[in-house]
């Protein structure tokens, strides 16, 4: 197995267990990875919650969502995964969540928007995907087939975050650094822009903004500090690259 | 004892320490089981607090609600459950508590409903029960006799869950894994649909949904991920049917 | 030194460590027990935050808030205490804390009533009192003399609670059993009420229940249920009265 | 190294851990203390989370936020500081941080103001600098220049605490003791407002009242119970001053 394979593993690990110690995954959601030398493949754990996912629970998938050589459990909602991956060839992890803060969002009309500059990589515009739009009101709710995953990926569209009516949310990111950070500000987000509705008009990230933020490079060292933080918070240093000093940068700046 | 027994035993004691970690139940609250051999009886801690229940607490109760031979303590609540029992044939666990996500809904006219796929087995419909209503204003609003329970159990009626004005709620399930799974959204949905209330009009889940939802079984390996990774949370692991490895599947799938 | 008196000490410990492990008391915060023997005299912790509270901190105070024969630091607000007992020869022990859920209600005209059973000890009606109101806007808002202890103790007159202005609330009562649960639902009664109000109208507790759950005698061994689990898990439970089996009853029924 | 350049730096390590462990600060904010003997040099540490910083990670910066002889990673919004500094000769200790709390004010038109007397430190005016007022809409909202860093600090002029418009809070002070505490209660201030304001009209504390409560030293050892009992919690007692018995005051009142 080459680094960058193994690399891509351990990263599936240690974003599944910063996410559970974090809040933002429960007894369900899931992280995957894509393959870095075989774009058709994916990384994602057998069916296990997040909080205990180790490098051993980790199986291998096909651009199709199903399992490579392997006859474990996996979740029925690895065609989220799958149908991202057909759609974004920029996206390399994904996120899928049940998190409490942004369902509100998704079941009301009022839009989530970007409030705080810590979440300004969830950008200005989220959209919602409702299966009944597409699959009527006879679903399970839940993506088991390439048809949904290929339906929620066309509403995420080239945006990072999608919610899903009455689920929960799937997010997307060619860093496993920013999506993870995403992810731990995105129901943050959520709760301080509900508290400030109720005081009355709020000021959201102006455009300009959020586009200078982007283009701070996530896995920089510097920007690297929450993630090795949280990594270490959850148990999961060893597996980090360039361990260096515990949750401090591997190297100094030149 | 046989397996069957000592199981139903088991899961009495889990679901206590998993709804105690998980914030459903605190000092007080409880859940049984019925016997799995003789229909009239039904198991229950003596009276501790959940996140204390161990084996050698639990009880045996007659379908009066009364002890069998068991000179312990127990919950004047008991009630409770024996009202179920009798009513539903179909009930095979009950679980009461306090949680504060739902009493809101119990002094208020507004209907809890399902908003989050997870929680669709609440069901539809969740009724409020007012001891009021029959016994007067001048009770402890405890459930201390079987006129109480009886009168739970119908206004229960055929759904999952009743709630208790002022008081919680009482849920009920032919399956420990449904109910404990159950039970832990149960305060999430509540929240998330006053949020959400705040925000303005809010889809509920679709009739066909939760019917769908429905259908799953909870018993199958795939859906008890949640019940398994609970167990493990809360330090009951080794008390789970098939262990195998630490919250993973007991066996493959074929 | 007598068993009464000893015991008296070692309720206070229990409590301090049971409130700012509940979440009631942080930083700041005190319980007192009036002395068994001499009911001039209460026992109190040196200025030290309640989690940290051990029986060496206790030191013994007069019926005017001073400290006999010790010269360690006590509390400012020591006279919160002397000025219920002198108030109030029923009670015997006295808490003083922050808590966050309480002080919207101190601070605007809405009043505080019970809506859930376990809560029904604060009573009925809960008056606020409002330093300024004797005293003027000059002060510091701490109750540092005995005047400002006896204008307390007034407002708070044959209640258990009573709210300060911007500051939190005293409550009171003859048990420790009973005092201690009853702060512990105070702010979850107060949290649920207030989600309550956003639903719209809501039900209280009626007059005749409140009164009813009155008569359960709190130092039964089956109500104290929640002082035995809550002291056992802030790992007090060595300093309790007949320890029995962990957070069990010390005793079958009869 | 002198020890009161040793007690700065240890106050810096103290402070950024109690803010981290009580949940003030999370991945980003830092703590800074102005150099006691060289005022135009303050001490912060290199670019890692508040939780993880230890005495070696301190870095020494100038009057223009240029680390002094070190190359390590340095946060990029140290002009924070400087700035502050560099207006405020009273100041000797300065923090920011993202607490979630305190955004709904700084992006509505709502002021925060102390309605609890532990939080009276944050004074009655509490300004919001927006840092697109002064320099367009087309920043990345990071204070990563001294041009920011003096505009910041001329907004919060002589005040303790500025809010920043969708990014956190800055606040500053002469006492180290002080400015911890009003941190912690900044968060709950807020939300003890805010729920209040779901309820109607407020009393805020009054202005005789903030000044009485500002007189009161916070360097004193009572008034010092919080920052002991916090600086235990998170694990760094041993580097206290004084440090005495645990969580204890250091000497006996005369």
């Amino acid at each position: 197995m080459t680094d960058a394979v193994e690399r891509a593993r351990r990263d599936v690990v240690i974003a599944n267990r910063i996410l559970a110690a974090e809040g933002v995954l429960d007894a369900f959601g899931h992280v995957s990875a894509r393959h870095p030398l075989d774009k058709n493949l994916f990384f994602m754990a057998q069916s296990v919650s997040p909080e205990l996912v180790e490098i051993d629970d980790i199986m291998t998938f096909d651009a199709q969502g199903n399992p490579v050589d392997d006859r474990r459990h996996a979740s029925v909602e690895r065609f989220i995964h799958a149908g991202v991956y057909a759609r974004r060839p920029d996206v390399n992890f994904v996120v899928h969540g049940h998190t409490d803060e942004v369902i509100p969002f998704s079941i009301t009309d009022v839009a989530l928007v970007p409030v705080i500059n810590v979440a300004a990589d969830i950008t200005a515009h989220i959209p919602t995907w409702d299966i009944a739009d597409e699959f009527g009101d006879n679903t399970n709710t839940l993506i088991s087939s390439m048809a949904h995953g290929l339906s929620l990926a066309q509403t995420l569209a080239d945006h990072r975050v999608v919610l899903m009516r009455g689920h929960g949310f799937t997010a997307a990111s060619s860093s496993i650094v920013q999506l993870v950070r995403l992810c731990v500000y995105l129901p943050r987000n959520a709760r301080i822009q509900l508290e400030a509705m109720r005081l009355g008009e709020f000021r959201p990230l102006k455009a300009g903004e959020i586009a200078r933020l982007g283009e701070i490079d996530p896995d920089s060292p510097a920007s690297q500090r929450s993630w090795r933080y949280w990594a270490r918070k959850c148990g999961c240093e060893s597996l980090l690259e360039n361990a260096g000093a515990p949750g401090r940068p591997a190297f100094s700046a030149s």
